[in-house]
């Protein structure tokens, strides 16, 4: 049974909480800390039973009886705590993105050196049942080599356009879950990127200086070509699949929905929307990354999504963004 | 925050055990008991904090911190236990089937009478999301009136043919479900009954006096057809389909699978069997009663699945088995 | 290349016209004959190139040159005509039912006693692809053993009340198709039938003395269970579907539809309606069909749907309608 | 009712005669040349009551009682036949592609200028009932203003590398039905084309200049972003799916598969695999395509697919050759 505190007490630090009191044996929320740590956040908190609640998280790294550490601060924060937890002797999971600098991640990486300290990055949709079906099935041959990897990832609302700079913008916020979860259904790094994008949904995304629609093709390291297809806007709901096609098939998902009832009547055979909010369509799937976080480190286990993972993702974000700007194929190693 | 106590701590006794400690707000268990608990039951509960844990129920029932009972111990005990949960005050919710005598129904729905307490039958599937969309479908009008309600029904495997005498026959055990199912989709009651049956799964089974494969056909008081099959055994998995048809069009649900995930290679197009084991199935549909339960009892509101859902899911079980015994069409009636 | 003669030039004898003249190889359709030959459908059966087109089928029994007949007249007419072109050496392919009367049909089949003549009955869906699957899959062995045949038949549209009475009633008019399948799917015959039914889709059926809505349940020789449903009037169109479910598993069909082609917006995930009318869905089998009695004749081989196929849909037909009349199981063994 | 001469008695030479035949009200087939016409040929076209048939094409273009042909000769043949048939005031219906050259494609629109002779390039996709159906939610505005255009196009085996050179490659060949439906599906002019591609299937076909696998991205004149998806091989068959996504939802098709049957047992839930050859898979969409042309010369309609398309679609396949060889975008404007 292992001990963990909390940074960040907002809708993601929640969800963690939540799964880790409810869902996952051999481990307890021993701490909570968040800055703005208010009243209807601390009842939530201690209705799990959580007696320790802080402002300060450094409170969290002192305490010697916790053992790891959930980084769920804001973004800009998160490789600056990470580095703090790994020197305090924590094992460390930390919300994604690690940072929008490449600098910063490899701090992280460089701090986590010759430390046997778990270091855990949160994508989450390596854990859904869906995605995990799919790599299961590349990974056991059924579909041979990989030829094509396909990912459709659209949000069902925009979100609101001063979010944007602050995200880092389209391929930072939203797009880096589908460039992990091309190199993990691949197996294989990204070598190189060409975006080919535009502002259809909301002219304010374009005047922060982003795109809202994107194709998004790629190069990988074992020869496979990749596609993305990113929209922040898909009125039937939270659109999420992927396809992997190879030399001896291909094994693609469907969207999840509520139930499997479809009305049939005169004006058509109707099924249901998908799920429309990530909360809903990816709960089980922050259950299951937690489980295997606290595996890991109780079990003394290698991570499966560690800080090159992390590292991995913000590259091929800023690759593309590169790509954007100078409107050509940009490889990840100009970046290096 | 209402006590719970549960009467039984089998498979379902655990499974509403670890549902209302972690997903349902507003009730505690604070005792479980068990003529036959053991170490392993014993550290089972005590892993969701329950402190009190008892051979003898009457301990429950006795304890007046305690607002509500589970009764989840063999079925040849619920109604007895019911009455005297309810003469202790007790609101009460019935694992099914209350009893396999209508006599013994009709003498829970006696000691109810003139008492505010709650009485819930645990006829899950109720609160299964699939079947609780086609019963919205049929409720709100999309289908018109209904004209014909089907079921498909079939287990993954055939229970030990010892347990057959026990459980009181496929009709009584299985169907009950399917019957309930009818009446909950139909919103209407039963009239009379025809059954087709046969042993096609398991000679060992006829030899106990019982069936295992069934096609069931329904008269309902609404003017609606209703018909079931029922197999004992289907190879693929557990299979749970539900069909009405009416004026206006018709809804229809799929089985639920693990993944959406379709491979595709030279032998076929395949996806996912459906969900294997009933616990896996319908787990949320547990934790949905349960909450719903809660809410009635907190509330005061009317519970969902009533004494008359136990007492005409029995009644039709009954008819099924003197249809097939007088090779007839049986009108319910016939058994008041 | 053998030639044909048509008897009826209707709705099917056009529907043969066409599939022979354009679709079918060693075939040419020589004589067309309908006693209310007019100016249209002359002109449409010339548009084939058909040059002899009488109003007296005798013309074309009376010619030598004509190897087999279409006797696609009036159902009353079915059996006698179908005699008089046995007894002229014709082969015969004669669409359903072949009569209503279990006598007449035992006259042709006395007719055809001693004769090397082909005579086939126009039961269709036998040879459409869908259903053809079906029997496939339970012929190779991929369910195993047959346990339950499922089929629903639904109509987009109830026939002019007027009809009904001529037609026989939904047994022998609509259901007859159903009992064929019930047959071809399970390769066995029907022993005993119940039949639960009801008038929900037009009180005016009811009058005629017929039912619009059915659940019927059958046992077979093989000892499986079958069970049809029917109704007149399907909202959403045509609804064609079977299902066998044996103890290695189950085939399903699902509707054939105008395109895949599926909407996602925000009112949900819309497919296409069935195809609407009995021609649109059955087309391709109508061709089929020609194509197997074709060869049959030119290549004496056995025809795929025979004279006991005729005798034995009438045969449960007749007894459906003994059961509704009863109100009890009803073994065919009593009609003989 | 209008003759029509077919210049090139080859695979779709033939199959445009028996459609014509057998499924096109207003023409017939007078007249088929072939250089390399021998008995089989002859006999087949016989088959279909043609009495003319030549060595030498210029016989059909010198027969006044001819008022269209079919050009299916061998591509580099298309455009100079096709010239000479406008000169000689035939209509034409010219397979794809109309040439690999733009210079010779523009050499056929200038023949076409001042008369008014219809020309119609084979896209017979646009014919196809799935993709008909997506154009129509298009253009209906079932899902708004255009966003995405996505095409997956796989063929179930690659050609004889030898092929390769005669056919100007992948883009030429089997793409540029991609490129047309991306026009099609949009009604937007293609203006700038990224293509990420490689050698997975088989080396010879790198070896012969060629890719086998290409992700293809566009940019449309009306601001939408589309893109292809290509293999030359397919383990499960032929795959070709179209998805549209805009403001207002999305359409897409599956593929279409020969029956609807599924089978379920304990190794899944298995369909059939899509249809594995063009000429199944697309043949209706010829009959239609070829009544669409009939329809045009005997009413005096506008085509659906002139010589715009055949330029256009033949120019967005050398802009893909172009950025493969440059490794850059490459905007259509570049190249003429």
């Amino acid at each position: 049974m292992i001990n963990i505190g909390i940074i960040g007490a907002g809708r993601i630090g929640k969800v963690h909480l939540e799964s880790i009191s409810y869902r996952v044996k051999d481990a307890t929320v021993k701490a909570v800390a968040d800055p703005f740590m208010n009243d209807e956040t601390r009842a939530f908190v201690e209705g799990f039973g959580v007696k320790e609640i802080y402002d300060d998280y450094h409170k969290i790294l002192e305490d010697p009886a916790i053992d790891a550490v959930l980084v769920c601060s804001s973004t800009d924060t998160h490789s600056s705590i990470s580095v703090e937890a790994i020197n305090a002797g924590k094992h460390v999971f930390c919300e994604k993105p690690v940072d929008h600098s490449i600098e910063k991640i490899n701090a992280v990486k460089k701090a986590l050196e010759g430390k046997n300290l778990k270091f855990q990055v949160g994508f989450n949709r390596r854990f859904d049942h869906n995605f995990a079906a799919v790599r299961a099935a590349v990974e056991n041959g059924s579909i041979g080599e990989t030829h094509i990897v396909k990912i459709t990832s659209r949000d069902p609302e925009p979100p609101n356009p001063a979010y944007i700079k602050v995200s880092g913008g389209i391929f930072l916020d939203m797009t880096i879950h589908d460039f992990d979860m091309v190199r993990f259904l691949s197996g294989s790094e990204v070598e190189e990127i060409y975006v080919n994008s535009a502002v259809l949904v909301d002219p304010a995304i374009g005047e922060q200086g982003d795109v809202d629609t994107a194709i998004i093709t790629m190069k990988l390291a074992n020869g496979a070509l990749a596609v993305i297809d990113n929209s922040r806007k898909a009125a039937y709901g939270y659109d999420q699949r992927a396809e992997v096609f190879g030399s001896k098939g291909m094994v693609a998902t469907a969207n999840d929905t509520l139930s499997t009832a479809v009305l049939s009547n005169a004006d058509g055979i109707t099924g249901e929307k998908p799920l429309y909010f990530f909360l809903e369509r990816y709960m089980e799937s922050f259950a299951t990354e937690m489980r295997d976080f606290v595996d890991a480190v109780v079990n003394d286990k290698p991570v499966k999504v560690g800080i090159e993972a992390g590292l991995q993702s913000v590259l091929i974000g800023l690759a593309a963004r590169k790509s954007v700007e100078e409107h050509r194929a940009v490889k990840l190693s100009e970046l290096l």
